[in-house]
């Protein structure tokens, strides 16, 4: 009986995954204008079935509230008007922004005439799997599709019926749009079972790229069993290292902005490294600013000895302080030696994600720069920047750690890939 | 028992690839004329060491000899003067080619003035997997090691001793021209064990890529077990197709040169494509050419029409051979219908590796160009060019039909990963 369902399970995914790679070449060869045509119509399409898409997922949050979820889960969940609005916004940006495809990134000719060109080129089929937010089905499937890529979406099993109504909704837009447009473009999981994920990342033969996007125990298993390649980020651990001669002032305004401007999300600071002889001065500084906004902190003995008498919320740190990814208002703090303990240790316990150097010494900041092995290396600079929006690659699909595929944020050139064109006139190999 | 030499086993490859990694982080911050210091000491070396070398080799040819190795199998794992000296030049090349880290491939200064740069970075920590050849030891090493990388070399079981002697000849070498150079730079896994693999390949905090090199059982066995990034190609399924304007002499000169040059190599020719209206004349007078090289013939239908009754050796095609990679004096060839049906074939049978149109409309080429999912698309040109030499990267470490992390011929360059630099005066985010 758990035989048939699997093989049942098993072909349905192997179905899916090959009506996208059939789709995904018909997206690749879409002129950018169609593509463009195409975001567009979804766009209003999304905005003209709000109530539609309301009363699928009022489905959802009615079976979410039985279920018991959370209520931050639950507001996760809801589509309301201002995030219908919002993934309009976000689809008529994509098509505002230059088509990725065909971007020529290298071209030389070589002694017998060969003509070679290295050319951008989409991924092929590309599975997007995330947690409760609906929107990012059409955030996205948007980006993938701009980008020349099908899409397979699996969302959290709470949110499915939204999933299937916004899908359903930009494809409708899309066919009226263009009638050739490959119905299985952008699909949506149909089912719940989490067995699916794993068939549907065994599909080498049809699957180019999974992007997970969620929290790390999500991603941590999307990668285990992933035979497909992957590219995620487990965690923002960031790390600002105040050296001798930073200039006070900026370092303190780069801590507390890196810090409490948006402690939820992965390029919020979590670990300040303060070099040890500006401590003394920068650190009783810094602890007034940060009692203001109320951030606990985790001390180790050297900077415990700096902190006021009177701060409001602090704890001795552990080893395991300086893994930690609090996303909370709560900031890890050691004293080190030099820049180059600060690297050892961002090195050691960081992340990859995004780190910043503040320092007057060009040199310093040069070393830091080259050996700090993370996929965004600040100097004077908050390390909530590293967003794709911030670098001026308009919307993101995420911000990935890792160093095969691509490395920072993911716009949508980096969910293109390239091949090489030769062009002869009859060269043939000696 | 077996728990405790599988803990064991799993403790020294975390070793092994915990070493890389810090071995790594020095790397990256060697100079190029350190880098190239070091290679052609290597270099050296290995040529002032050959009857040490061919010392340890003899010890494996014994060993393979008794174990009853095929003489084909013996053949590539001797270390004879010529290998030998030829790795000393493969090295002296890669000493010559241009350092592919730190060169700028983007750059940006944003509206509030934060200096965005994009810059070539080592990957880290490589694992390299192959088979018997010894001499791909030095090779692979070498343009690791030139991009800035650390490299756990696992070979053929029957050619360790033949490895650890090249890799201890350069660490050697690399010491005596360079005394901080980090001893872990480049190891050789001590073990034979087959379960080492898996182990090293699940170290995903150390280790940051593998490449496999060899036959597809290998590759398909690495791929399977592997965590960390694979980029591979399983096998090169190249294909010309001979479009009807095509010029008859370039087609026939491309698709001999294609087949027979050299035969045995991934980019050789594996079926040819001849468009309905041009088959008449062009299959009888290739089929002439073909004969005086003995190529075995596997035809459809219609091509077996138009074969000349004397042709030798030949056979009716199956569904099996358009999926084959001969590596031999034998094409499969299929008449298709105009472009579409020829791309489509290519799609579905082909490996993504290096295909071909012959034609004079350079509208239908365009087609081909745009449509063939391949790593390599050509136009007038025989196959045979996708090699890291013939495009001018020097020496390459393999080619690549993935489409994640790099792909086609893998070069210096394709060794590297990228990092954002953020140079700031004090940006914080709004």
């Amino acid at each position: 009986m758990v035989d048939v369902m699997n093989m049942n399970l098993a072909e349905q995914m192997t179905q899916l995954a090959r009506q996208a790679k059939t789709a995904s070449r018909l997206l690749a060869a879409m002129t950018s204008d169609r593509k463009n045509a195409v975001l567009l119509a979804m766009a209003e399409a999304l905005e003209e079935n709000q109530s539609h898409l309301q009363a699928a997922n009022a489905k959802d949050m009615t079976a979410g509230q039985a279920s018991g979820l959370s209520n931050a889960m639950l507001d996760r969940l809801k589509l309301d008007d201002k995030r219908i609005l919002a993934m309009a916004r976000g689809l008529r940006e994509v098509a505002a922004l230059p088509d990725p495809v065909g971007r020529i990134l290298e071209e030389r000719t070589r002694p017998n005439g060969l003509q070679l060109k290295k050319v951008a080129t989409p991924i092929g089929v590309i599975v997007i799997i995330f947690e409760s937010r609906p929107n990012v089905s059409a955030d996205a499937a948007g980006l993938c599709f701009k980008a020349g890529n099908a899409t397979i979406l699996r969302g959290g099993k709470e949110a499915l019926n939204s999933n299937l109504a916004i899908v359903e909704t930009m494809l409708a837009a899309a066919k009226a749009a263009c009638p050739d447009f490959p119905e299985h473009a952008i699909q949506v999981v149909p089912t719940t079972d989490r067995e699916a994920i794993k068939e549907l990342l065994g599909q080498t033969a049809y699957v180019d790229l999974c992007i997970p996007r969620g929290g790390e125990g999500l991603i941590r298993a999307v990668a285990e069993c992933s035979k497909v390649p992957v590219i995620k980020h487990y965690k923002g651990v960031c790390h600002v290292f105040v050296e001798n001669s930073a200039d006070e002032t900026m370092a303190e305004a780069i801590v507390v902005n890196a810090k409490v401007q948006r402690p939820g999300v992965c390029n919020a600071l979590e670990t300040l490294l303060v070099d040890r002889q500006i401590a003394p001065t920068f650190l009783p500084r810094l602890a007034s600013q940060l009692a203001k906004y109320h951030v606990e902190l985790r001390v180790d003995a050297a900077a415990r000895l700096l902190l006021p008498a009177n701060y409001p919320k602090w704890q001795a740190a552990t080893e395991e302080d300086w893994y930690a990814e609090y996303l909370d208002l709560i900031l890890a703090v050691r004293i080190v030696d030099g820049v180059s303990a600060a690297i050892q240790h961002i090195n050691q316990y960081g992340s990859g994600h995004s780190d910043s150097i503040v320092t007057r010494d060009p040199q310093l900041a040069n070393r830091f720069l080259a050996e700090i092995d993370s996929a965004t290396v600040y100097w004077n600079a908050s390390t909530r920047f590293t967003d794709g929006g911030e670098f001026g690659m308009g919307a993101e699909i995420g911000i990935s750690t890792d160093k095969i595929g691509a490395r920072g944020p993911m716009g949508l050139e980096e969910l293109t890939t390239y091949k090489w064109l030769g062009i002869g006139s009859g060269q043939i190999r000696k």
